[in-house]
């Protein structure tokens, strides 16, 4: 069986890490900055040397090709992206972009010939705008290509930085069916895989995310001259409801999340029972019918809370964050049987965070694999994920892609 | 028996609430801005008619003297401030201050003298910095005067413009024995005398205060990939902990009160789990001691909550806000047998907020007159005290101070 080369993927995850970094060590390869283009330089390079023949579509994504026996078949697609967060780690995205490319490696080097044509991906800017893939799957907007990058520049201008041309971002749409299959290895960034002894996560889909802006109103006033007992305190309003969300949440199986992430007290200051509390309450899953009904149950109690603290609660619906998108289930079984023929063990279980894969699935059906996440963290320095687990991720890109390419 | 005229208090309080108002009908008196100015001339002119001898002394309080039959006595002193907070209300400081100058207006009319000299003091800058009321207690550091106020000018610059000179600051200093007794009324700023239908407020003291900086440090994760049996989420922390703070301050018999008055979350995300909350807690009590054995307790159920929720929760007590003064039990008899004879009922009950008198308290005996705050609310334009209330508070100070003369 072809065996991916460990060592490899370790030397150009290190390789990949010197670009961006700051003299405490610290890594700033954000999308658009200079380390992400010398990233990207010192990865096209690499993917040359390997013998695809690699060009930048106008979306700043870079796109390494490799013929099939049959010129006929659609493109099997593949890979993930090396932009990181501020301060993030050295294996989101970075990973199944090695992965890929450690696929074509192992290919040349067993000269493998697959049917299909092969396509490494590296998406532009996954963890700002996901612009990249939106433009692949055709979902640019004029408000996307002007919205302010953590570079300081815009998406326009940050697309361009790369090589590509906001102008004529259109073009770089794939139709569906102009794409094969697209798989994407990557950290599982949880801490499921760890916790449970697992190797591998077979990716069941991508949670839709759902936002809403809670605000408690109660009544600001005097906090000597006011007794306990005449308080309308919106601090304690949000403190019963942020335990009430808790609850709910965690009151049902699965693996739904959700998470009061921010918080406001107004005025804000120690001697003033707070008048209003606004807060951010995020939920996550993979189905939309589930976040609902625990949404309603958390409604269900705020009205129990505000009677009782003698405010008012409110939640507005921000703007849909994210719809849920499902892997294809076809290729969650290519995956499984994969991972079993090299004898790892595998979870089926959600992405929590969002991918590239979520716009690809628009296009064309899709599967990831994930491999543990030390201590479940990620977009932090702290981001690790062994040498082991990454050549066992890259090993079931590498069956799941023949065995797809057979199917 | 002499009687205040009530008409004419209501009246200046109606003239007072002219200065500093803005083109919404809003005030905006604070120290040492231009209504602040003006609201200080209007009064001093409105004292000098009524035969005071004023002068601004050098912390820009303003001094009213009325001689007594006895000169070698020492003054009763009485008043308050009528500088606001920031959109604040017309009776908080400006009630005590203009009943201070009725009590001289209905000796003057009555035609009589009292044994004591009478001094009305019009505190410069309560709201802010209490420097008038700590100018007379020898309490001014360099470090007050160099703060800013709300006006944008140091206090040093704000007490040049109402007169006084900061150079010179120390001379307003009373020693101990300078000053009889000193009188205040103010409205309540809470609803305890209106919710049980009482009319005036014998004031024990003023509540000691007390802040700590609450730290919860729990870690910060991805709000998508952290199951929720894996979080070590600062937020359900800190609601915990708010919800204890308010169990255990209202466990208790007594009117201590606990305050969870501002909060700030990091990094402050909808998507990444509070690694670290900060709160402010204020506890306030006539018993330093209370005070203690409450905060042990919190400490305690903070322990708790910090092992349930796997986070870490740490106190930084803040320099002491305010020492507890307690007003004279001789005096709290006067006032409550003033209000006796004059039909009117009392309680006996804590100030929650800090006036004046807790700095005049530590060179003579003080008390203080508290007279219903409509829904208990102050520190706002919805401020509002009844003309009754008002005129039977100021008549219970005219016969207090009859009352001490003759004492």
């Amino acid at each position: 069986m072809l065996n991916v080369n460990a060592q490899r993927i370790e030397d150009r995850i290190t390789g990949m890490a010197q670009f961006g970094r700051n003299d405490k060590g610290h890594g700033y390869r954000m999308a658009f900055t200079q380390g992400d283009v010398e990233g990207h330089a010192w990865f096209v390079d690499l993917m040359k040397k390997a013998g695809l023949e690699t060009t930048i579509d106008q979306a700043g994504n870079i796109i390494g090709k490799r013929k099939g026996k049959k010129p006929t078949l659609k493109p099997i697609a593949f890979g993930s992206h090396i932009d990181m967060v501020p301060d993030g780690g050295n294996y989101d995205g970075t990973l199944g972009s090695i992965a890929a490319l450690e696929v074509i490696e192992v290919l040349n080097e067993n000269k493998v010939v697959t049917d299909h044509p092969l396509e490494v991906i590296i998406f532009a800017d996954e963890e700002g705008s996901m612009i990249g893939s939106k433009a692949l799957s055709g979902k640019i907007t004029p408000e996307i290509l002007n919205q302010t990058s953590h570079s300081g520049l815009t998406i326009s201008e940050g697309v361009k930085v790369l090589g590509g041309d906001p102008d004529t971002i259109q073009n770089a749409r794939r139709k569906r069916g102009d794409i094969h299959t697209f798989l994407e290895l990557h950290i599982e960034q949880g801490g499921v895989l760890e916790k449970e002894g697992l190797q591998i996560g077979v990716v069941e889909g991508i949670v839709g995310i759902e936002h809403w802006e809670v605000t408690l109103d109660g009544f600001a006033n005097h906090a000597g001259t006011t007794p306990m007992s005449l308080r309308q305190d919106a601090m304690l309003s949000a403190s019963k409801l942020i335990i009430a969300v808790n609850e709910v949440i965690r009151g049902t199986e699965g693996s739904q999340v959700g998470t009061i992430g921010k918080i406001n007290a107004y005025p804000g200051a120690y001697n003033v029972i707070p008048g209003k509390v606004t807060l951010g309450l995020e939920m996550r899953d993979l189905s939309p019918e589930k976040i609902e009904r625990l949404f309603a149950e958390i409604e269900k109690q705020a009205i129990a809370i505000a009677e009782e603290t003698k405010t008012k609660i409110s939640f507005v619906r921000q703007p849909s964050v994210a719809k849920a998108a499902l892997t294809d289930k076809g290729l969650q079984q290519i995956i499984h049987t994969s991972a079993q023929k090299l004898g790892l063990s595998t979870k089926f279980m959600p992405s929590g965070a969002g991918h590239d894969s979520q716009n690809m699935a628009m296009i064309t059906p899709v599967a990831m694999i994930f491999v543990p996440s030390i201590g479940g963290i990620s977009h932090s320095f702290k981001e690790f994920t062994k040498t082991e687990d990454m050549a066992n991720g890259a090993n079931v890109l590498l069956q799941a892609i023949l065995a797809a390419d057979k199917g």
